[in-house]
């Protein structure tokens, strides 16, 4: 059974809101560069993603080396647990899936550090405690996923400091960062060089709508590391028309500011609007909106021809959880009217 | 450093033989509907390929559960790996890379057996005997890489039949299988239900000329042992736009035919005329040939614009052994004339 958002196919929904790409679309200038990417695919793709690490480099201002591109940040994620071989893994829940399942590919134990929701599943100085040298990775999505509650970076810093203190091995999932109002302010991107163990987790996926294309990548000053990474995985993880859409998308700082200007907007009515209609609404910094509802509701939603996403099968969540994206306003509209219409019997 | 075929970027060659792919180029329509798949890759990839699937299982009149696609056939091998754990990984020597790469990921030992250069490098019964209890799983290319020499299929029962007395693991790789002569009298794929640890590995990546795209896929009549290899990598490795492209390629069966039937002719000229030169060649089976010549051959090749695969870096195989592909006529003519110039100082 596939448990994620997006599972659109072999089915009729009009509208998706399991998924959290941005709602603006994929940029005309992405496909059209995977499009060109495709005529020229007679060729094995670059392993070492030149182009594309050249472009990246710049617009982080980091350095080439410090970056492993991989097929989605999810491949990126099997590759770092491959070459730490962590024992022990500790994530907060609810949390993104994919890094305990990556954990069990290697037969890790996992440990949970159990968010709460009289908190809003923020994640407290509690986790702090739980930094014991028995643990050998920690995964921190942040903004986190489902919840969408963001770690500061005096508290991330904490959070870094007692892993090195403790050779644990940090990896913070960034992917949502650039939804955030003020990005840097939570984001360890600065700090790479300082903690030898520690990667910074991102993808193309959210921010350009590229989910399809398969385009995400790790951030980390290990040099070991990365090395050790790239044996855990295939040469040509990368494919061509990703490749060339990366590069593309990277030059589209307008389609992103543009994109953010109107995801806190919406974000916003969105979030009254559920609230108007009686539901628990918690504070999310991303691109999404994490709520409590009837446990019924994906289906009621479902049978009106909108998917949402059903958070239940998350560790540490109870039924009645559901996560839904932030659209355009028309389409926003619809959900509003949907959600009105089950409310109201 | 990176040690495949392919590693053309950052280079300026005029014509690449290192790698395999059908020299005929991407069919139009595969590079039509990856472009295709491209325009609608804001949304994820469908994790089970379901299109594909269908149409993938009535091409090769097998059942649709017997397929697990992956990002190239490299994926898949990876995936097997990680979901067999073998201690003892046994293959010939030399062969394709990526077995060993990955059964390195889970700290696998190697036993290798060598191939003969006075046998042509072709695998002899004598691979029956290494098959014991204490080799968990085997790897066999057929027809192989680099050689070109294919294993036939009485030998192939035999070597599964060992394979199943022993508790092997059994992955034969059929990307290479369609350039043969006789496809059938080398393949197992019609033994699938027969054998309950046999996955046959195939690609996109050479018969349609895709590399780039990154479509692969294994065939298993072991559903545990599938379920295993799906918990054992990310959910959507499969691009939209391969998706797309493996659907328009499998409907491509006359291009598939023109390009076997000038291969077969172009094999046998550049063969003829690399005898000629003086060169050892091998009985290559496949799109490529697989020859001994001066160990400085790659490098007299680089300064004429020419990439060619040197072999010396595969177990097995001393310096001044090199694999080429076939191309087109007026190609092989260049190439001809290079070596020539070569030869002749």
């Amino acid at each position: 059974m596939h448990n994620h958002g997006g599972e659109i196919y072999g089915h009729h929904y009009r509208l998706d809101y399991s998924v959290n790409v941005n709602c603006m679309g994929t940029p005309e200038s992405v496909i059209r560069a995977a499009a060109r990417g495709a005529a020229l695919s007679a060729r094995y793709p670059d392993v070492n993603c030149r182009e594309l690490r050249t472009a990246l480099a710049s617009f982080l201002n980091i350095k080439e080396d410090q970056i492993v591109f991989g097929n989605g940040a999810a491949d990126v994620i099997f590759s770092a647990i491959l070459a730490w071989k962590p024992k022990t893994v500790l994530v907060p829940a609810p949390t993104f899936a994919e890094y305990e399942q990556a954990a069990r590919v290697v037969d890790a134990r996992m440990k949970y550090y159990i968010l709460k929701e009289e908190n809003e599943f923020r994640l407290d100085r509690g986790f702090l405690d739980e930094l014991t040298p028995d643990v050998d990775m920690v995964f921190l999505c942040n903004p986190n996923n489902p919840t969408g509650q963001a770690v500061e970076k005096d508290d991330l810093l904490a959070i870094a400091d007692r892993c090195a203190e403790n050779g644990i091995f940090l990896v913070v999932d960034e992917c949502f960062n650039e939804f955030l109002e003020e990005p840097k302010a939570y984001s360890l991107l600065g700090e790479l060089e300082k903690y030898e163990n520690l990667m910074i987790l991102k993808a193309f996926t959210k921010t350009y709508a590229m989910a399809g294309l398969r385009l995400g990548y790790g951030l980390c000053a290990n040099r070991a590391f990365m090395e050790k990474m790239a044996e855990c995985s295939q040469p040509w993880s990368v494919s061509i028309p990703a490749q060339f859409a990366g590069v593309a998308a990277l030059k589209e700082t307008e389609y992103v500011a543009e994109s953010m200007k109107h995801l806190r907007k919406e974000s916003i009515f969105l979030k009254g609007e559920l609230i108007r209609l009686g539901f628990r609404v918690y504070d999310s910094r991303a691109n999404y909106i994490f709520f409590k509802a009837a446990p019924d509701l994906k289906q009621a939603c479902g049978e009106r021809g909108i998917l949402i996403r059903d958070c239940s099968n998350y560790k540490g969540l109870a039924p009645g959880y559901f996560r839904i994206c932030v659209k355009k306003h028309e389409e926003n509209l619809e959900l509003v009217r949907v959600l009105e219409e089950i409310v109201n019997g």
